[in-house]
């Protein structure tokens, strides 16, 4: 019989996809960072994402904490809401653990996700708790607020535009991808100081997710080599570029503007680059790395896909 | 090191609703049938639940079909929907599967819940899917709209109310648990009809669930034993009345109204009874089954508790 394995992750995908039907309230469904419903206010819509991290996939329990993990998986669906310059308003926690599971792993657990909740006016309103025969599933679902005029999907990004990130990329093997802010308050700012025409934030690594971008906007892309910020934890890794280019896990944004130097010109944090990496382009679907002599390489795509082995 | 199963579900619950703090948007968080968030419409509320199903848990996968456990995951949250007398709008769905599942337990998985979406005008408009080492855990998020004056709490039952339910119970451990309606048009209707002080959907028994109710409403309760309406499930089994009492899983409407001779004459579902069970006493926290004789016996509680072996 046919196995999940020798499907893969984006054939599952587009099964759900090609089955979807959408109904007169859903704006968005499948296919962005959260989805977008419209209701029931007329500036406002409704923002909804999940993540789920599974022990022994997304993290081995030895290496990591129960603090860790809260943080991690409510803060990716922050970073969803981020990424369509929303706020987010309430979260659900679903947890699936073995019965052995220590107290002090689900303490911590509690004390990461509430702290990022915390931090960012979040409510965690309920959930789920229920035992698993061996593996730990949490699974957080987020709903957030977006006003309509500011909302930023991944369709939108136009010839032109130019490609803008915050923060640095790479290296997310280290402790980064555990203790990262989700970029809320940075969305809010960038399309309150101009117009963002497309986000993304940046999970599956910049290639893959600009990748996704262009693909949405039906668009393009040329990357500058040199001008891509690599982290400090990258250059701990043997090809600091690379990891910068494919790592996955900043949760840092991936912004297609027509303002950005403007937008760059008011940025005023000191501890969080603002860079523009590359513009828009007219040759739909392709990814282009100019390097400092000018040199042009077209960028083949590299990212994890569950379920493929 | 001090473990789960030490503490239970129960406590587990606790730890989290210790920690809850409640924001401006939140009127009701951990502890009903789904959360109740209030944005950004002044006559209609947002409910917002998660149900989760583990493999050797809540199913074990030669018995059932993909299908089976698409229909149930969902029209769990779809009966949460209910139980707060809303409507479902949207589902999210996190999908944890090992890479050699079945490509028709997958198919069958997302038809299950396509179907009962499609009954319910229910958009799925997303998810997670990712690989799990060994277990298959499903957990959907759900969000509904209610009408703020309709919406029906597990507080709010008044002394004197009378106890109805929906159809019948018992025998959930059957097919029953998986081809079950959620209550949504149901419950439309009774506070439409009259008017209903609280409610809550049949998950873990009647009597547990009864228990919650009269909990959180801060009454007691007394239950007619010979009006108790027994499934056809429930007398395959060894002890039919306390199957109705203990087994859960029916997915019934239980409602504590001071209107149920009102809503009995007008109820013209001749499929579905809707009968008076019982009524609302002052003896805080305590359920009495009355007998036909009058003798009157407290029943003390049975239900499943996670992690406690």
């Amino acid at each position: 019989m046919k196995k999940l394995k020798n499907i893969g992750e984006l054939k599952l995908v587009k099964k759900f996809r090609d089955k979807y039907k959408s109904a007169k309230h859903t704006l968005v469904g499948i296919g962005d960072d959260a989805a977008v419903i419209s209701i029931p206010d007329r500036k406002r819509l409704l923002l909804f994402t999940c993540d789920t991290l599974v022990e022994g996939v997304h993290f081995i329990k030895r290496d990591v904490t129960g603090f860790d993990i809260g943080w991690k998986a409510l803060g990716a669906g922050l970073s969803d809401i981020a990424a369509m310059a929303g706020e987010p308003v309430s979260a659900l926690v679903s947890l699936a653990m073995p019965p052995n599971t220590d107290i002090s792993f689900v303490n911590g657990l509690i004390q990461g996700m509430n702290l990022l909740a915390n931090r960012f006016g979040v409510d965690i309103v309920g959930g789920d708790t229920v035992s698993s025969p061996k593996t730990i599933v949490i699974s957080i679902a987020v709903i957030g607020v977006a006003e309509r005029r500011k909302l930023t999907l991944r369709s939108g990004a136009k010839i032109g535009d130019k490609i803008l990130v915050t923060g640095t990329l790479g290296g997310s093997m280290t402790r980064k991808q555990f203790n990262f802010i989700p970029r809320i308050k940075e969305a809010q700012w960038l399309t309150l100081n101009g117009r963002v025409n497309a986000m993304i934030d940046i999970t599956d690594g910049l290639s893959l997710d600009l990748h996704r971008l262009i693909t949405e906007s039906k668009v393009g892309a040329r990357l500058y080599k040199e001008s891509i910020p690599i982290s400090i934890d990258a250059y701990r890794t043997k090809d600091p570029f690379k990891s910068a280019l494919t790592d996955g896990e900043d949760f840092e944004l991936l912004i297609a503007t027509p303002d950005a130097e403007r937008l760059i010109k008011k940025w005023k944090n000191n501890k969080m680059p603002l860079t523009i990496i590359g513009e828009i382009t007219e040759e739909r679907g392709k990814i282009k790395l100019v390097g400092r002599n000018g040199k042009v390489k077209k960028i083949t795509l590299q990212g994890y896909e569950h379920f493929k082995r």
